[in-house]
């Protein structure tokens, strides 16, 4: 009986964006979100641990209590809409902060690949002799003979059903589209008429937060449309350690679900953009070729491989290739037969999203030493040049992601990416989407210790000082210090945007964790950091982050900046490579070959170094010598 | 609300098993009868065309006048299944011959097989070396690693999921099944521990009319157990012809189910009997290889490929080879990753059947000429030899399969095989099952024309003559001669078994055209009958034909008999070869490669020949110095 309430059942109505949804008493309200289509930030995957999904309920619903919901939010009506339950209907506000909202996703990288292309689908276009009693041999056979080509004939049985009305439909002229690629040498689409103007192929970057897409034409190398969205796992945990556990805990199929809806629902908008910037229409079966780069994880979800191996000691991926599949067996909406090629992964945590920063930044061409960061949910490093490489992964945690930073959140519309701290300890900052301000993401934040290092609001140890002003005081997490005052943020703030202790510490062990990383890989090949010639950053993090302050509180090493080289997405840029040339992909399997991986988690030489990290800018200020004393800081923030 | 009939269902009894169903009011008794799981013989697919699915209703029902059924049927309320409608509840007494009942289907075949067997798939058991954290690469690599194998791995998607609970079941103990065929190279299947002592494989003739499959012991080569049904289909048509018409109506995908679910079912019963057979359990996921061969219709279906334009002129097949394809991809229920090779087909009308009669045969290692003659559905010819090939197919029409002849029927329980005429026309004869009988398969038919001709009763043009007996009388049909009467037949027979001249016509016919495709085939070559070192017979009709009857009505070659050889299902057999032997399988794209074709269809030299047979035995008696004056005909029959 559609549209009629049952007994049980419940309205639940989210603010500001209106949705509803009908639910069971009982269900959370975090699900009830799920439910009308409102995404409501989670990091934990819902289990009341990360205290980012607050709302404001109104109407009959229970709430246990919760250590992450302050007295001052307990008394506005906050709670977490994970552990609240539906009792009766309910209207719900969203506090802006748990929304996730639109998120600055990079999508630009630099490349260079060498002309001619060699994509490895070809189209032909063929007027084949028509079948007569003399000569009716079968069509794959005859198109075969057309091809000129020996052996016996191959075509995905997928593509071979529609193959006799696609010769007779354009008159027994055709199209053939051949894909080439290792032991795969085969048909992939026959089309009526002459279609060979146009071949169409798709690059995409899965990240744990973000998945972003490139329409490439594969005859000129354009990118003919790009289009990126939040990764719908991220309802289901913000980081991959949340997402293994759903995953294990009956979520698998989910999981996989919902990365390959992220990605169809992307190919659509691109087939729709496609259409308008190439005056016609085209249609998702245009697509005969893609690339997919992502982390390890993201690959195992993706290809629907169990994580629970590579979650727990010693982390060991079900697969570091899964060779060229096909579309149809990822669930993809693309041409069934269309090829698609997965990144191999290189370890557990440096996945083929790395292999594809390296190809993108060319070192692995260089004879000169290079040292490559990719700061995104997770640190990846990887130092070296042509003759060798040795990659690595560091649990930076997600604190330049929003995660674990009580103000912290995603570099999306609301948050602080910049930002300066005057001499009376007041703030002046540019926030995303130029609005009042939600929160603070990556950029802003190390900008933000690098400040209150230079006006000593924090010691050498990130802990805030006994400062006699308005700005210092006391909280349940220690010292917290006022980044904005709620007044100044809008009406929906509840309370005052600070920063406090335990965020610090947060953030001192995040960017110990990456130097102590780099410093790592250094000692253990016997290289100094005076011997490396460039250093690459990548991932989205890159273009919103001031690297004279990162340098300035440790978290990058202290060379001159002209060293430093931003790629951007470099692996979204190192997937469009390898669909449009054979040598990037021939380059891509060396540097899988190549690069090593040392794992730091059981490496002494790492907490050494580590541990040595965890001052600002480090114990030992000899290796920053750019570093400004204290006195300088006021000039710095000019 | 399951079990409670709504307003508009009847109940539809079927006698004499009791099976029932419940069908609404409108719906044909044949439907009602395929829901009840009663397998009606409907030639022409439900068309009210072939008069076979005759029954006798009891209840409310309407039925339309047809002239399929005789006055006396109609006097005995007897009317078609497929023209009846169901308008209250009914019991339907369903006649003997129009129950599709067991068959006698031939498994046997004679093969030859190298030692040692070298199958496409090969177990391998292997400890591995546990995963630490020093050493912590990915499942899939270490096991390629411990195959002491270069390259990148390669294992299909669905079988790598389950990797790693494999390992870890067996700790680290495991037994690869790893799939060499061509350009495939891979892993097939893990399992925990040691079971490299047993490696299954399937080999299956699809069959128009039935389906026979053997469950095959890899490392022996043992047959270890064989199932054998009727092809599904068959309720759909019994001829590729109607098949492909109801295939082209809308029944595509039906027919490709129903050849799956006929596999599915007997791999099912191989799987129970071969438990009983090796004396421990075994599941489908045992079946790691399998092997196929069929006629080029059946292969489409099979492969749910369109046939439109093999029933057409100038009838071309989609393809002759579709490769090595996956058991998941056809929907099989064996290991889903086993790979499954379907013999290649030839022409439209010579198919991968054929390829494995010859493979079977060994004809094409000889050095001296052979002719191979498969008679089923249709008939199939090869000459040839070791240099070269010639094949042909002639739509002899199912006439020796029971189609079209008003007594024939099918070599199944209550069929003539075997019959003698008398002196006084009366007839002795043998029923398979050891029963009254229904009617008259093609190796009684062969007898029966052959007994008819010594003693008169047709001339050299199979007419009736018009004799003084009451055996000979005149009918619709014109005359017809009575075999046996309905006393003598058992209870539920309503007429006296018969054969008229209209039937007499399409057995001649039939003869013919086998007779002139051997003729032509030998004149086109160049070739003289005495060339020719041995005569070949495929196929299911083989032992039950007797070749003196055969030859005296002119339809096989009138050479010594010690010539003829009997390799019975070629196709199974030669299914079977190429799953046990690499040479085999080489050898059987030889015969691809070399094997022509010759399309008797536009072919004037066929026609002349075809018309020259159109006599008892021939044109030109000189063609068969062995056939009988009708003085020994007496002799012969003892």
């Amino acid at each position: 009986m559609e549209g009629v309430k049952t007994e049980r059942e419940r309205v639940v109505r989210f603010a500001p964006d209106g949705r509803t949804s009908l639910v069971e008493t009982g269900t959370t309200i975090l699900e009830a979100s799920r439910k009308a289509g409102v995404s409501i930030d989670a990091v934990c995957g819902g289990e009341g641990k990360c205290g980012r999904c607050k709302v404001r309920p109104e109407g009959m619903f229970s709430a246990p209590e919760s250590s992450l919901v302050s007295g001052e939010e307990k008394a506005a009506g906050i709670v977490l809409a994970c552990e609240a339950i539906v009792e009766g209907d309910l209207t719900v506000e969203v506090l802006p902060r748990s929304l996730v909202g639109r998120h600055q996703i990079l999508t630009k990288s630099i490349e260079e690949v060498q002309r001619p292309l060699s994509p490895w689908v070809r189209k032909d276009f063929l007027r084949l002799p028509k079948a007569t009693v003399w000569d009716n041999v079968a069509d794959l056979e005859r198109l075969w003979r057309a091809l000129g080509r020996g052996g016996l004939p191959m075509m995905p049985l997928e593509s071979l059903r529609d193959l006799p009305n696609a010769i007779r439909a354009g008159d027994w002229q055709v199209t053939v589209t051949m894909s080439n690629i290792g032991s795969i040498d085969e048909i992939t689409r026959v089309e009526s008429g002459d279609k060979s103007a146009e071949l169409l192929g798709v690059a995409v970057d899965i990240g744990t937060t973000t998945v972003v897409a490139d329409l490439v034409g594969l005859l000129d190398g354009a990118i003919i449309a790009t289009a990126s969205d939040y990764n719908r796992q991220v309802s289901r945990g913000e980081d991959v350690i949340a997402r293994m556990m759903f995953s294990e805990d009956g979520g698998s199929e989910e999981l996989t679900s919902l990365a390959r809806e992220t990605i169809n629902s992307l190919m659509s908008r691109l087939v729709t953009e496609g259409s308008k910037v190439l005056g016609r229409q085209i249609s998702d079966q245009d697509i005969v070729s893609l690339s997919v780069a992502g982390n390890t994880v993201m690959t195992h979800f993706f290809a629907g491989l169990p994580t629970k191996f590579l979650r727990l000691e010693p982390y060991v991926p079900v697969a570091y290739h899964t060779g060229y599949l096909k579309a149809a067996e990822l669930g993809l909406k693309a041409n069934s037969a269309a090829r698609v090629l997965l990144f191999p992964s290189r370890a557990g945590y440096v996945g083929g999203d790395v292999v594809a920063d390296v190809l993108s930044s060319g070192m692995h061409l260089s004879n000169k030493l290079t040292l490559l960061i990719d700061v995104g949910t997770n640190g990846e490093i990887v130092l070296g040049k042509k003759d060798w490489m040795v990659s690595c992964s560091c649990s930076a945690g997600p604190a330049f992601e929003g995660g674990e930073v009580s103000c912290g959140m995603r570099a999306m519309d609301g948050a602080i990416d910049k930002i300066r701290v005057d001499d009376d300890l007041s703030t002046a900052y540019h926030v995303l989407g130029e609005r009042t301000p939600i929160g603070i993401c990556g950029s802003g934040l190390i900008d933000l210790v690098a400040e209150m290092y230079c006006r000593g609001i924090i010691d050498r140890k990130a802990r805030i000082q006994d400062l006699q002003t308005d700005r210092v005081r006391l909280s349940d997490s220690g010292r917290e210090y006022v980044v904005e005052r709620k007044e100044r943020m809008g009406g929906t703030a509840v309370s005052d945007l600070v920063i406090n202790d335990a965020d610090l510490q947060n953030l001192l062990r995040t960017k110990a964790a990456i130097y102590g990383a780099c410093s790592t890989l250094l000692k253990k090949m016997g290289e100094d950091l005076n011997a490396v010639s460039s250093i690459v950053i990548a991932g989205g993090f890159g273009y919103h982050l001031d690297v004279a302050r990162a340098i300035m509180i440790g978290m990058f090493p202290d060379v001159p900046q002209e060293k430093y080289r931003y790629i951007g997405n470099g692996s979204l840029g190192g997937a469009r490579m390898a669909l449009l040339s054979a040598k990037k992909r021939e380059e891509m399997n060396e540097i899988f070959n190549k690069m090593t991986y040392l794992e730091l988690s059981v490496d002494t030489d790492f907490y050494t170094e580590f541990s040595s990290s965890l001052f600002i800018p480090h114990t030992d200020i000899s290796k920053f010598p750019s570093a400004p004393p204290e006195s300088a800081c006021k000039e710095a923030k000019s």
